[in-house]
């Protein structure tokens, strides 16, 4: 056998040699239809061989999947009857079976050890024989339940990173071998996925993108045209039902009918790469996206796949890096899990790829060193070598929006960014479409960010992924009873219901608009979206702007939250801070014994801590987290409700985590108006017992003018300086002149805002 | 001006000189006399310039303080006339002040740079004048109102800093100006922290400790005998009322009279140099017990200050660290605030002093390192030439017992840990006595670390040190309400009520006794103790182990609680956990609306979260937290009530940290055996999603055996292992034979506890 190899090796050497000089077409047809062709190429594979010792960064995750690789087999091979949820025994060794196998097919191309092989042939040769005596998981709620996993989904991994090794043995197996394979266990299996799972294979959602590629994958593997045929455009079948959901309440069909791979990269991405269910989902998409597009490019290079969508693949990988804080954390929109990172093997595989094909972008390349591993192809041979080379230059996260929407034109995401000597500021307005199944209903909600620390912070979602105990690592209850909901998120609700009565169909027919979005001026960046559909009759418009003073070391933030209806309701705007109440300027009682803040839309998780009123035109509340300093000063009327509360009612299984807010409430108004500055302007130090700039900067604020046309505020600073600001509510564009007259004084200006000192 | 320093300083070097070959004891009499003689003395000034450039933590530290020091003297000079509490401005300023003009004069006498000196002077002048126009702080509610501050403790710390640059410049001046200062300033304010406010100054606690440094380091540098006599021995004079009370509600006098800072070194350090308050306040004093120690050195080396009480100074440094964490940071027995650590400066001075006069202890330097700052004095200077030659070793931090009271017989601190390839355990378990006025109650109580991180933490104090909006920076009132009580502690509540009631008085009067400790073997360390007083008619034994199974990554902790009553009684035993509840295996209620826990004694402070029956005669309880999954698997009886509960009822400012706590409770039983044994057995990441060993490795814990004499248990782990462990009760003897019969099986051991394998 190992004779057989060297020799295959040496034919192989002989009919590149000849293929670079002097090939016919014909022949380089052959040599593009030998495995491996998918990932890996008898070309790169050549070509990295070459390289090998002299590309650090490659070098060192060869040695550490080596590492990996052997344990695994020595271990010997475990392909156990499927049986238990995610986090439990079988789920996770076959997981540990897929990615050990596309590890060691990569080793026995690399190594030209054919230990490796055989290692991956034994195991797929137990896949074969055991997947026929199977039905689909028994202990399964999915509406998408699986074969070797509880869902379809784990099933397509299974299958995409299969198909890799597959392809890296495949000419090193007999021809029986592949065609009993072929039989007996990946047709059947890429069938299993999509025509006897429609309802899983022909959606919009990245399950189906995992499912497009796996079958997309394994068809390229096997020469099969139909199987890729039906990756790239769904399949033919459409279902009756259109109302069908899946266990995330999500649409199980699209309406227009589409389906496939190609579908799934046009209606998600938004011309600026944004991924509608959001970052951690992109995150997940991200792989099967980008390895099924490299694997095109090697083997059907005219679908010029890296440029469909004005090359929205690669736009796509920089928006997701953009949508991290500090640390390179996703920003947790909709349905999220914090902690999740740049430092994910999907980003491994994205930069990799992206640099390559994308036009070899040196900021990338200061992401990949952070990394500080690669993918073991071309691509990641290619950012090992510049990275050698030292050719890399910082990412700079800068302000920027990315639009929702197939077309752009549904909403986005602002991000107002302000970085100087390590003090960094992120604030992330939300203002696009529902996003899918996985979308939150927090229409103009924000969340705001202090160094990679959470200031003001979004939820993420009510799940323990992989952590079996809880719920098999699923969704849990609170998720759709509270981390979705409104009342959840930093942003307005009426009448204590959620936005669109929490109706995922409604949601789904609606997006928000974008008014503004201006980060020209560092010292005064804005961003302002309007939302007419969150509830009838009701417009909700937020305006939010980080502004630098001179004096003050870090910016701030103002938020002005306009509500108009043409009913009186009670309105809701918390703020989930973190961390403990230092001082609060209003009085608030507490209460010897605790219930809910309301019944229903997430309000049942809610404990009433504390109400109190205003008193007062403006108020202010401190708090200290992460040994700073942060205050909200607000404009309220006196009979304001403020309260404090905290998560956790109604939560039998304590899933969700039991984190403080403060929620300005104004009762029977049609028209409300919040506004509030939130700062941070001080720090504590434990260790040196020094509080410093323990106080707000601010004063107090005033509203000087509130109605259709303009809202306009005076800002009061202790230091005695006063600004102006003023907003325009209905015209926002650049060039418009606006006049108008208060207390007496006039103001005139360009443009839908004003800010200035008082003279 | 100048002039005639440089002919200070040619006499100097010409006496030195003559002094060093041929001096007479006269001449070396002088020498002593003439000023610094304090903490820098002539000779080690010219030894710190000969060396200055050539050492580089020491070079470090003197730019940055040359930098503090130069922005404080273009700000100039602000003497505000006292006014805010702690926190605000004028303390703030006069905090500044003093710590600026200790650094200014070390920096005259090492710089030589005039302009040091005078802005010491023009300082000293201005509060020359403002003193004679000061009353006791008006705002203060201190039990000792002070002048320049509102405590006198402040007023200490300014006296102790300021004899210190009033010693540098001492010689600079002209006679009529230390003429002046000393009776207008040094010597009324020497009186008023002394004889005028005696409750302040002739107590044994770290407040006295810093009013007779302050007194005696005054007293050095004017050669006022009297003054240092009273700050060594106290005053004469004695107080009636020995029930006096402080604000913390300590007794302000001794009962024994003792006083003064002989006194003061004396009760409070163990033979070990554990100091009863705690380490929190040990950290606190140790500055002004080092640095009188090295000026009494300097000044009066026939006193073999570092020799008192065996050397009991250099070796409270030695506790001192031992008392820390992973990071440094100290466990905050008693009142004690979370974070403080030996990065603190008077931990730069303790270590620096404790190296040069305690012997060059190389493991001191590695501390020193992490420090990267020193003392600019001879002693600062010595580590810095260390580490320079790098002549430091490890600081190895191992189990060991700290003894409490003055003779080491009042309990103390055992200390368990454990240390492998980057993974560290430490358990901390207390049984000293009450801890003067700072102690809390809570006799056997512990708390346990994971790599610095708290797994089961102490709550530490109720405080905001130095943070204005929080009482002024002082003690709150849920110090005294909840952060002291008993419930606020890992450790055992009979019927509701904190240990001896929470009653000082009585408290003071006792303290837990030792029964074992015994760290010989690294994989089964043991510490025991017994509580005699807490409860009348009542005794708590409670005994902890660290045990290192070969076969599991890091070691778990068992826990035994033993309490017998000659009534019955209900027993509640919490642990503070920090986290997510990730599963229990027993079934709780959640509330509709929450009530509190109880009352009095800390309970209501305690929001009933959830309650339930462990229905089984073992149960488990996993939480998530800093991405570790921890188990506490627990001996029941079927009807114990299993409660879980959060801090924050009834604080309507929010002072307390809302974190929970789960309470096993025994009801109507007079002997109670409370049993767990707390893992920490696997790890979550969030950017793999990978849940490692999310579950306990013990299946379930049986009781064997329970009398007065012995405890057995059976633990059970889920590969099918089994130990026994046997638990001498009475007979602590290390050299004790035992034997007895558990289910017809005979077991024969040495010692007071027996561990194996069930054969």
């Amino acid at each position: 056998m190992k004779l057989n190899l060297l020799l295959k090796f040496a034919l192989l050497l002989f009919l590149l040699t000849n293929a670079t000089i002097n090939a016919s077409f014909q022949q380089k047809r052959e040599l593009l239809q030998s495995h491996p062709n998918l990932i890996l190429t008898k070309k790169s594979v050549l070509e990295i061989k070459s390289q090998l010792g002299n590309v650090p960064v490659f070098d060192k995750t060869l040695e550490k999947i080596k590492k990996e690789v052997s344990i695994e087999i020595e271990k010997g091979i475990k392909v156990p009857v499927p049986k238990d949820l995610a986090g439990g025994y079988t789920h996770t060794q076959h997981k540990i079976n897929y990615a050990t196998m596309q590890k060691a097919g990569v080793l026995f191309q690399l190594l030209a050890d054919e230990k490796y092989a055989i290692y991956i042939r034994d195991m797929l040769l137990q896949y074969a024989k055991l997947y026929p005596t199977l039905k689909r998981h028994l202990l399964s709620k999915s509406y998408a339940k699986g074969m070797f996993f509880w869902q379809c989904l784990n099933d397509a991994n299974w299958l995409v990173y299969t198909s890799q090794a597959y392809d890296c043995i495949y000419d090193w197996l007999s021809k029986e071998e592949t065609v009993y394979l072929n039989k007996a266990l990946f047709k059947p299996y890429a069938d299993f996925l999509s025509i006897e799972t429609p309802q899983f294979f022909n959606r919009i959602h990245n399950h189906s993108t995992w499912g497009n590629v796996a079958v997309g994958m394994i068809g390229l593997v096997m020469n099969d045209e139909e199987l890729v045929k039906r990756a790239l455009y769904g399949l033919d079948q459409r279902s009756e039902n259109l109302k069908a959901k899946d266990n995330d309440g999500g649409f199980i069909y699209d309406k227009d009918g589409k389906a496939g791979f190609l579908a799934n990269l046009e209606a998600p991405f938004s011309p600026d790469g944004y991924y509608t269910e959001g970052p951690y989902y992109q995150r997940y998409a991200m792989y099967p996206f980008l390895i099924f597009a490299e694997a095109l490019q090697n083997k059907k290079p005219e679908l010029k796949i890296f440029e469909y969508k004005n090359g929205v693949l690669i736009k796509a990988v920089n928006a997701l890096l953009n949508l991290t804080d500090k640390n390179g954390v996703f920003f947790p929109l909709n349905d999220a899990q914090k902690g999740m990172s740049y430092y994910t093997s999907s980003l491994v595989s994205a930069i990799d790829i992206a640099y390559y094909f994308g036009g070899k972008n040196p900021e990338l390349l200061s992401i990949a060193k952070k990394q500080n591993k690669v993918q073991l192809d071309i691509t990641g041979l290619s950012i090992a070598k510049a990275l050698e080379a030292q050719k890399e230059k910082t990412f700079v996260k800068k302000s920027l929006e990315l639009s929702d929407g197939a077309k752009g034109n549904e909403g986005g995401i602002g991000i107002l960014r302000y970085e100087k000597n390590e003090k960094t500021l992120a604030l992330v307005f939300k203002y696009t479409a529902q996003g899918l199944s996985h979308g939150h209903y927090d229409k103009l909600s924000f969340s705001l960010y202090e160094n990679g620390n959470e200031v003001i912070q979004d939820y993420g979602f009510s799940r323990f992924v992989n952590v079996e105990q809880k719920n098999g690592g699923g969704y849990l209850k609170e998720n759709s009873t509270f981390a979705k909901q409104t009342i959840a998120h930093n942003t307005v609700v009426q009448d204590e219901a959620s936005h669109f009565k929490n109706n995922y169909e409604i949601g789904s027919k609606h997006h928000s608009d974008k008014y503004l979005f201006d980060d020209s001026n560092p010292n005064f960046q804005i961003v302002s979206a309007k939302e007419q559909n969150a509830y009838s009759n009701t417009e909700l418009h937020r305006t939010m702007m980080m502004v630098k003073e001179k004096e003050l070391i870090k910016p701030f933030i103002i938020d002005v939250v306009k509500v108009t209806s043409t009913q009186n309701h009670t309105y809701d705007l918390p703020y989930y801070y973190l961390g403990q109440i230092i001082h609060s300027s209003f009085r608030t009682n507490v209460y010897k014994s605790q219930s809910t803040l309301g019944k229903r839309y997430g309000y049942q998780h809610l404990w009433k801590e504390a109400t109190g009123n205003s008193h007062d035109s403006s108020t202010q509340f401190t708090w200290l987290n992460n040994k700073k300093f942060y205050t909200i000063t607000s404009v309220t009327n006196k009979d304001d409700e403020i309260i404090l509360a905290r998560i956790g009612a109604n939560d039998p299984q304590f899933n969700l985590r039991k984190d403080p807010t403060i929620i300005f409430r104004k009762e029977n108004e049609n028209n409300a108006l919040f506004m509030s500055i939130i700062e941070s302007h001080g720090t504590y130090n434990p260790v040196t017992e020094k509080a410093k700039n323990a106080y707000s900067k601010l004063l107090k604020i005033e509203v000087l003018v509130d109605n259709s046309d303009y809202s306009s505020f005076k800002i009061h600073f202790k230091n005695g300086k006063e600004k102006i600001l003023i907003l325009s509510n209905k015209n926002n564009r650049e060039n418009k002149k606006h006049s108008i007259r208060i207390n007496d004084k006039k103001y005139s200006w360009k443009g839908a805002y004003y800010y200035k000192l008082l003279k």
